[in-house]
């Protein structure tokens, strides 16, 4: 892989979109906003797994981008806020609630402001935007869509809302199949669309490709318009050597029909992408990869702290600028 | 006075309907509740200063009351939680909002129950009974209407809503006249109608009158039902020597022509009550308290602690069942 270098007139101008789901797809997307200094990010964010909690609306996808790329988030997590407490949630027990999901304290003030904001109106692209500005985040965070899309698992237990079953049954049950409730009427953003088609380059981040970046694909209008662009496309896998880096992508994969390893990510995303970047754990799937018209790059794609961020997001640019230097 | 008996089997049966507003209605409260050990206590709370906040309906007086029933009050200032931490309103400040209001964390979840229950159509007196029950209050806590009233101040700044006269500007207006906002609208509940019907004695708590209890005898059928009622009724004076115990009851008597004193109070509620409770301080003032026809009882009328709570409402019970065995 040749060397990138963020100051040059290209990379500086460079313009990239980023689709992410939670902590993984939040880590990348840090680690592009500090290797591009001079150009701009777009990160479209995963909703299907946002729900109403206590008539609060709670966007977890959207909130653990925020709070990574404004410096807020609890590092030993990835998701909610650093030095967060919990006392609200406490009381909410004391009335005998039922407390399966970690509702911070300083986590309501953003379910409050997007909350009180929504039922006034306000489109959840613009609220999204306000509150990352609030917050001194420099990137664009924008949903997948301002209309609701509810992600819902066929399991042996029923059918589980998300958070159902990543929060309250810690991920237990085996996934048969995906819907994504109300997906076919969720209209794309101008937003969005804009942001595709000023990209020069397009980032799937190592979120879980099913539930994730799945939902994102799904919504009409925005997978066409990724598929029209002419931008390289580079996707980083979230599996790595057979597991999931976090969360139950590996299980999810293997129960849906795919496979859990860098090709089964590979074939997820053949005919979108040009190329995918996996850990050094997983090379001889190479050719394998080749055949589906994706360029494999091996690297370390396990991404444990800041410096591993801004070097992993330095290697998925320069694949993204090889590719658009020396098309095929 | 002769001396109240608390095991007997009057007082033992005897129930209580307590008119109260916030901090001194919810302290006599506690004591009325603590000294009717077989008997029951209903206490109809002042709603006219609930105000909405990020979505929130906030009703302050309720609040109080209860968090006191429930032992939960914070005891250095008579409002909101013992041990409160405000991390969710700090969070709302690093947001740039405004933060006038004191919102502790575990309040926000008391706001957070009661206001997604209101939207999903329940009835704020069934929302309050429940999270009375919840918290182990043994009283009914009922508000004054499930319609919404809301206290505007007439200020030389202007007309202010009682919070944000009380709160955000410190009461440091002048407060030149009051208006109860949608009171004429405001429809009395089933249950605070048979409060009244059933009760045995009616106390009013020493509560500003002007905006705490006023408001409460204001709405339609609640003021002409308590006046119909031919049990004794006791009102305890929140003036002691011409000064409010606490908040701005003393200045708000005055601005509106009425007078900053015990006699002022009597004036008040002149048709209303038949024994006002007074403090020693305020002793001289005795016979023109007679000559409106209430009966005046000097004693120690500000409750520091809890006996003293207990003393007060066993002088304002005795005084209630004096008037009952011995008509004039």
């Amino acid at each position: 892989m040749p060397p990138f270098d963020p100051g040059g007139p290209d990379s500086g101008a460079m313009k990239v979109l980023a689709l992410a789901g939670g902590v993984g797809g939040a880590k990348l997307a840090a680690g592009l906003e500090a290797a591009l200094p001079g150009g701009d990010l777009t990160v479209v964010v995963n909703t299907a797994d946002d729900f109403d909690l206590w008539g609060l609306r709670i966007c977890p996808d959207l909130d653990t981008v925020m709070y990574t790329l404004a410096g807020l988030a609890n590092p030993e997590t990835g998701w909610g806020l650093a030095g967060e407490t919990f006392d609200s949630l406490e009381m909410l027990g004391r009335y005998g609630e039922d407390t399966w999901f970690w509702l911070g304290d300083r986590d309501l003030a953003t379910h409050l402001l997007r909350t009180s904001r929504l039922r006034s109106g306000e489109s959840l692209t613009s609220i999204t935007r306000d509150l990352g500005r609030r917050l001194g985040v420099r990137s664009e965070i924008l949903p997948m869509s301002d209309d609701p899309v509810a992600t819902v698992l066929d399991t042996p237990a029923g059918p589980l809302e998300f958070q159902e079953y990543f929060v309250r049954r810690g991920q237990r049950d085996e996934v048969r199949g995906v819907e994504f409730r109300g997906v076919d009427e969720a209209r794309p953003t101008r937003a969005v669309l804009d942001g595709i088609r000023e990209a020069d380059a397009i980032v799937l981040c190592p979120s879980n490709p099913v539930v994730s970046l799945g939902p994102i694909l799904a919504v009409p209008g925005v997978g066409d318009a990724l598929a029209a662009s002419s931008v390289p496309k580079v996707a980083v896998s979230p599996i790595v050597g057979g597991r999931a880096l976090k969360g139950p992508a590996d299980r999810m994969l293997s129960s849906t029909g795919h496979e859990s390893s860098a090709t089964g990510v590979a074939r997820f995303y053949a005919g979108l992408i040009d190329a995918l970047i996996m850990d050094a754990a997983d090379a001889g799937e190479e050719s394998e990869i080749e055949g589906l018209d994706v360029r494999p790059y091996l690297t370390d794609a396990v991404m444990h702290d800041e410096p591993d961020r801004a070097r992993l997001a330095r290697e998925v640019l320069d694949v993204a600028e090889g590719l658009s230097v020396r098309p095929e």
